[in-house]
This record gives structure tokens, sequence and C-alpha cells, in this order.
């Protein structure tokens, strides 16, 4: 981004593009560099990106340098300047103190030969996807925790609703996040991130091995984004980026985004101005918003069901499993339980040296 | 505002209307209540609002209480959540925990009875003035500081170039922000906010008495909006409300509703940001955005006159006749120079005791 539009994404949520349409941006995509970098840049109009390893990769055309105003840039992105926000902390904290925009030219796909390339899909691809499968409708859930059977049955019954509304085709959109962006800067290339989504891929194939989701109507891909727990402002960015790739239903929960407060006890962003806000927000008027059900472990059916109020006692909560060694039955495949007991186990073995990824159960 | 306003404000800047249309909002207009006020309400669907002698002024009808997330509200106002911003510390720290909005229903005209009444016009009555006096064009000014021969100069010269433009009889909203407002919550009624506005207004008079400014082509109104020092965000609202009032064209200067940073040796914005973000913001794409000419004391013609950098050694700036006990011939007209000085002598006897309202030459 240039600064025009980054000032608009900040203070507006939304970028005017010159034929006069609105088009939602709710987080600022942005390069930033420091003071010997800009100096080594001078007067050159257009910049060559490299590679961790030093290869070119892009090219930044007619680039625009401009002052990168952390503190405003959290307080209007996070309504929050707090200590201890995971990305600000990560990502901005350690940033240089001027941003580089300019129009982005890609020199080749970037490959990260880390076995997931193929999960690697762009909006382009995801939609020529969607076309050769010949949906009619195609719905994405933004997931940051690991596929379990609950969100299979939210899954599953979401389609059976949109083929209750007469849609003939409708696909899902499994788009978990991405983990090279958010964890290269803070945990090196070979350790925490990569493995945690690695991670989060074989639970998911698992998933699809098993059958708990249909391959012929699940399209798996990394959605390339860090986590910024920036809960109102983040959950348009989620939606927004789905509708690039082809999804016209997006299913928001309670929260989306958020986290605790850094330093008070309490949730940072009320609960429900995440899908408020996601209902209002500019560039987003055609998306269809479906409701989150809550799930939980029905300890009368010995599985996954949706939450029935009237009967409260039967049911579990996922938190509540979190610290078993078994799972109860039914509560995920046995393979993605697997995965997911050890990679806990090796987190808890690091827990003395960094702070765990954020993954949560 | 009721919730849906408030986070469209918040996160937008602007408001959807039910027609699909966009109205720029950028400052949430709010009534914060405490939890007692709140308990008092309870279920009631309409609440009576009175003044500060317990007169009944306005009903607030279908009402809705939501909570006031006032470190949220401030980092996304000002962009950052620093102790010192005097709005936060008259109007909001020291507000309730809790907002109302509802559909106001005002039952008679607010009168002051302060002498100034007769300035306080609505904007339907500006508009219909506007419209009596044949206005082809209507350029506001929004102006913090006392007028002296600079801004007078400045006002002139645009009235000029809207004529050069072919408008045949553009006219100037002289638009000075209220005091009321402000200044009630920290000051009380009888002192410093009521005594500030008498102030500016009586330079106002003698500017138009003097025949600095033409009273035929000029209408003087309080504008009734504190001031927020809320950079790019404050400035759009600027705007707005003079557009609501029937102006078309605005002119704005460097960092307008600017302040510096409450705690770093540093401006609190950019100052080129507020006119930027309000080029770009939505609701405003038919304002026409006049610049701000600098003008300073030119000691060669003995007069204000704009800044001419190719002899910059001849110009004294405004800030440099601050301290001075007697302007400079033709800083400005002596009428109001004398009310001036009164003022702030009056101001130095207080400040031992408090903060100084925030008003510059």
């Amino acid at each position: 981004m240039r600064e025009e539009e980054y000032l608009q994404s900040l203070h507006f949520n939304s970028l005017r593009l010159e034929d006069g349409s609105i088009v939602n941006m709710s987080l600022p995509i942005v390069l930033a560099i420091d003071d010997a970098t800009k100096e080594a840049i001078g007067e050159s109009p257009d910049v060559a990106l490299a590679g961790q390893g030093g290869d070119l990769v892009a090219i930044l055309r007619r680039v625009q340098i401009f002052k990168h105003n952390k503190e405003e840039r959290i307080a209007r992105t996070w309504g929050t300047t707090a200590p201890g926000l995971p990305y600000v902390e990560k990502a901005i904290d350690p940033a240089g103190d001027w941003l580089i925009g300019g129009d982005l030219e890609l020199l080749e796909p970037i490959k990260y030969n880390d076995g997931l390339d193929h999960y690697r899909l762009t909006p382009a691809e995801l939609r020529a996807e969607f076309d050769r499968r010949g949906a009619d409708a195609v719905f994405a859930f933004q997931l940051r925790n690991p596929v379990h059977n609950g969100h299979a049955l939210l899954m599953n019954d979401t389609r059976r609703r949109l083929l209750d509304l007469g849609f003939k085709n409708p696909l899902l959109l499994l788009h978990p996040w991405g983990f090279h962006q958010t964890g290269r800067r803070s945990l090196g290339r070979s350790d925490g991130a990569a493995q945690e989504g690695e991670f989060h891929f074989k639970i998911k194939s698992f998933v699809l091995e098993d059958g708990v989701l249909d391959p012929e109507t699940t399209i798996v891909a990394i959605f390339p984004s860090p986590m910024h727990y920036a809960g109102p402002t983040e959950v348009q960015w989620h939606a927004k980026a789905r509708i690039n790739a082809g999804a016209n239903f997006y299913i928001v929960g309670r929260d989306p985004a958020g986290m605790g407060h850094p330093l008070e006890k309490r949730d940072l962003y009320d609960p429900d101005h995440g899908k408020k806000v996601l209902s209002m927000a500019p560039g987003l008027e055609k998306l269809n918003i479906l409701p989150f059900k809550v799930a939980a472990y029905d300890t009368a059916q010995g599985k996954m069901a949706f939450f029935d109020p009237s009967r409260a006692k039967d049911f579990l909560f996922i938190s509540g499993t979190k610290k078993r060694r078994e799972p109860p039955s039914g509560f995920m495949c046995p393979g993605g339980w697997e995965v997911l007991v050890n990679y806990y186990k090796s987190l808890q073995a690091k827990e003395a040296d960094q702070k765990p990824a954020p993954v949560a159960v």
C-alpha cells in the first residue's frame, strides 16, 4: 500500500477505487523498512524484493516511502495500545519506522518447499477450482483451531441448509490461516510456525480421509494471512479475502478474531461487535453472513452435537476436553487426535523456553 | 446514537442509511450515563433529558443502552490512548460506563441567555439565510483562534477566487467553535468557557464593524461542537457539519484539529494527514476543498500578507507576536486587539490555579 491506501484502510476500513466503487480493506497490507534501507533506496523508483535466501521474488514499482506511525496504526487497528498484542509484538514493534508501497510485480509464485505448497492457492486459482467443480454457492469458515467433529457438524449442517435454500452444489472453502507469515520473524524458519502449520494440515488430511468432511464438496487451502487478533477490524478482512477467493457465504461466530485484553480481565472486544461490524462494513454489502451454531460433546449421544440449552448438563464444552489425554469418543477422528496429542506434548516440552504459539483446541 | 451508528462511526467514519447512501460521521455523538442512571431508566422506552436547571429540554425515544468502551473509543478516535488529551480528560474519562441512544425530540430551541443566542443558528436556519441572500457558493472556514487580519486576507482572497471561477455571490460562513459544550463539565457555567466565547465574539464584532470583513457577504454563527483535537478524524466532522449548514467549499490548512502529542515531542498527527484523509472521506465526495494559504505579517508592507518564501526575512509569523504588548500595525483591528490583550491578562491572572483554556492566537 501507498500512503493513500494505508490512510483509507486505517480510517475507513475501505478503499475508494478510481471508478468510485468501494472495496473493503480493514487491515493495511504494508511493508516496513528501516532508516538504512530507506537511505539505500534513495530516489530509486523501483525496488527489488528478496526472499529469505536472497533470491529475487518481486519488484515494487513506482515506490512511495512514508512514515510508519506505529502508535496510530495500532490504536486504530486494535482499539488499544496496551502492550501484549501478539501481532504488534511480533510484526510491528520490531519493524522499521517507514513504510514502502508501490505496484507489486510478483516474478513467480512463491514456494516454501515444505510439502504444503499445493495448499497455497491464489484467489484466482480457488475461483477456477470452484468453477471447475460447478459450485453455485461457496461458504467459507475461518478456522484458527484444529478441525474437530463439532466444526465438521457445523460445516455439514451449513451445506444442508444451503441445499434446502435451493442451491444445487454448495462447496466448502476450508481455509485455515497460514503460518510462514506470522512465524517467520519471531520463530525462525524451521521451528514452531512451520511445525504448527504441518500439524494443522495433518489433522485436516485425517478429517478428509476419515470421511468426516466430504472431499468432493470441500476445498482445503492455506489462508496466507497472519492472525492479528484485531477483532471487529480483522473479521472484515477474513470475510473480504474469502469473497475475493470466490466465497459468497461466510460463517461468523462469537468474538471473531478476538482475544482477552492484554492487561485487564475482560475480552478485548465486545463479543457481539465482530458480527455487527461485519454486517455493516463498507464494500461487504453483498456478503451473506451465516450464524455460527455452537457444538459441544453430547454425552447422552456420545458424539458432537449442536448445543441444546434445555439439557445443558449433557454437554461437555470443548475447553473442558483440552487437558484430557484421551478425547471422548466422537470428539475428533482418531488419526487427527493422535497428531493433536503429539503436537501439544512437543509444545509443553518447549514451554519453559518460549510462549506457545497461539493455537488452542 | 444507538450502538449501530456508534460502531459505524468508530470503525468507518460514516453511516450507511437505509436507502444505501453514505453519510460521513467521524465523531460519535453519544450521551454517557452512569450505573445509577441506567438503573433508574430500567426498561423505560423513552427518557426525558433535562437541562442544567432541571428544565425538560428533550425526549429520547425508543432508547438503547450499550457499553461505553472508553479505551476503544479513544484509540479509534484519536489514534492514541496517551493521557493528556483535553477532550478525553474533560468529557470521556469522567463520563459514565454506558451510552444511551435513541430518536431525539427537541422540545424547543435551547437558549443560554448569555447574549449570544442570536449566533446559535441551526443548519436549517443557516441554509435559509444563504438562500435569502441569494448565495450561489458558500465557503466555510473552521477557526479556533481569534480572527486577525491574516485570516481576513485569506477569506477575502477566497471570495475573490470564487468570483474568478464565475460564482456571482459567494458567501462566507465564519463559524467558530462554541463553548458551552466543551466547558460546561469542567469549568462550570459562569467562568472560563462562556468568557472565552464572549471574547471570541467581541473580536468578531470588531472585525465586522471595522470593515475587515464585509458584513454583506459574511455570516457569523457559533459552531456548537467542542474541539476534540482529533486531527484527521475530526476534520471530517468539521467539514461535514458545514456541508449540512449549506457550505460547499471548505478551507483546510495544515494539521487541522491537531495538537502536540501529549507525551512525546512531536505532532500527534502527521500535519498532512488531515487534508489527505478529508479528500478521501466517505460521504464527502462532493466537497470542494480549498487550500489554506499561509499569511504572516509583512514588515516591508506593514500589513498581513500571504507569505512569500523568496523574501522570507520580511515576514513575522503570528506565533512571534504572541507575547508582544502591542501588535504590529495592521495585525488586527484595534478594537479586537484590545479585547485580546485584556482577555490574555485575565487568563494569566488565573494561570496559577488552573490550566488555560485551549485558545491560541
